[in-house]
């Protein structure tokens, strides 16, 4: 039986991916971590959905930590600042959001609280939007590390979202309830999604095209 | 070509392969990680040997950020703690000295410096001899986490002792020329190597059948 630790980043796919493990096995523990991007903004995001849904949730901030890490690294999010790019999320642009081998040392991490808490899944909501910018959102990535993490340690990872696009994400979580306002995914990282980077243009397309009402409060329209 | 960030733990294993790759191109980075382990003497041991070397270190101190991910793990070296067990390395017992996922922590985190400072290999010292306690030292899971690793981030594992024996290790490091007198590996972590843990049996127990003279101070021979 999966019994799993969810990553949750406080954005949308993550937060639902949380209530559909949890509406499987409410013993879920959901687990976010700070690697360093610009704003806390998301984590104070996933506290409040995991507080809502009730479930045990753990922070790990990896920050401080991995400064000598990305140091070098040229990434809006970490290491040697860029501006954040505007634009769509699928552009050529996004490569600068790139944080170097983020997902493996998160997935990592994770299959490490699985192991101390007995659990055996680490949950996952890559999805297929994520695709052309970002290798380590991958089926072909999510099913190797799953491969070595098994062997390793034990932990398999669920990526229930990895073929499915935003738009089928939001429509889910919709039928789940999930609290769509509590959720944040900006770049920028101010008070109000900015509503002009790549996760937020891709944010307001999904709900657009999911036809469900989008409860954002997007700073451009403010 | 190669250019590899060396994961370097102070142990004489790691060392070897500091001064092996150091040899094809003295532009090496070494990289030590603490996560947690009872002392950070093998960290002191990491930085003289890579200043002996002149190649460029970097320290990780991951330990305060991984202190909730390590807090329900049964471990001698992390978490809940309980004695270091004494005895063979390859003994039962040992697997109270194992750190949940720790390798594919340490690798990816690795990887992440890779890419950040634009190089493409990790060199990981895992040996035969771990592979009976520690199933993310042997082959399988390591070539798993490099294919995965590769697609992530364009970064792959090199692992040449993987299939070679400890006192291999010290007959190639003894022609190195590494300086064993710098190097640590005791798990119980005192100003002595303990002579009585599992590492400590298996380093000497390399020296001598290496036929190389053994630089150690044991507490149990002083």
């Amino acid at each position: 039986m999966k019994k799993p630790v969810v990553l949750l980043s406080g954005g949308l796919d993550s937060a639902t991916l949380l209530h559909s493990c949890a509406a499987e096995d409410p013993n879920v523990h959901a687990l976010s971590i700070l690697y360093g991007q610009r704003h806390v903004r998301e984590i104070d995001a996933a506290r409040a959905i995991a507080k809502r849904l009730d479930v045990r949730f753990t922070v790990c901030d990896l920050e401080h930590a991995l400064r000598p890490i990305f140091a070098g690294a040229t990434s809006s999010q970490v290491g040697i600042h860029v501006p954040v790019p505007f634009g769509h999320y699928a552009d050529e642009s996004m490569k600068l959001t790139i944080v170097p081998n983020r997902n493996a040392v998160l997935l990592s991490v994770a299959a490490a609280l699985a192991v101390s808490l007995g659990l055996n899944t680490v949950a996952y909501a890559a999805h297929a939007g994520d695709h052309p910018i970002y290798p380590d959102c991958r089926p072909a990535f999510i099913d190797a590390l799953s491969i070595a993490l098994e062997l390793g340690c034990g932990v398999s990872i669920y990526a229930p979202f990895a073929s499915i696009t935003k738009t089928d994400i939001v429509k889910k979580g919709a039928k789940l309830g999930v609290p769509f306002d509590l959720t944040y995914s900006c770049y920028v990282g101010g008070p109000f999604h900015c509503g002009r980077c790549g996760t937020c243009t891709e944010r307001r397309e999904a709900f657009r095209d999911a036809g469900v009402e989008d409860p954002t409060q997007y700073a451009d329209l403010v």
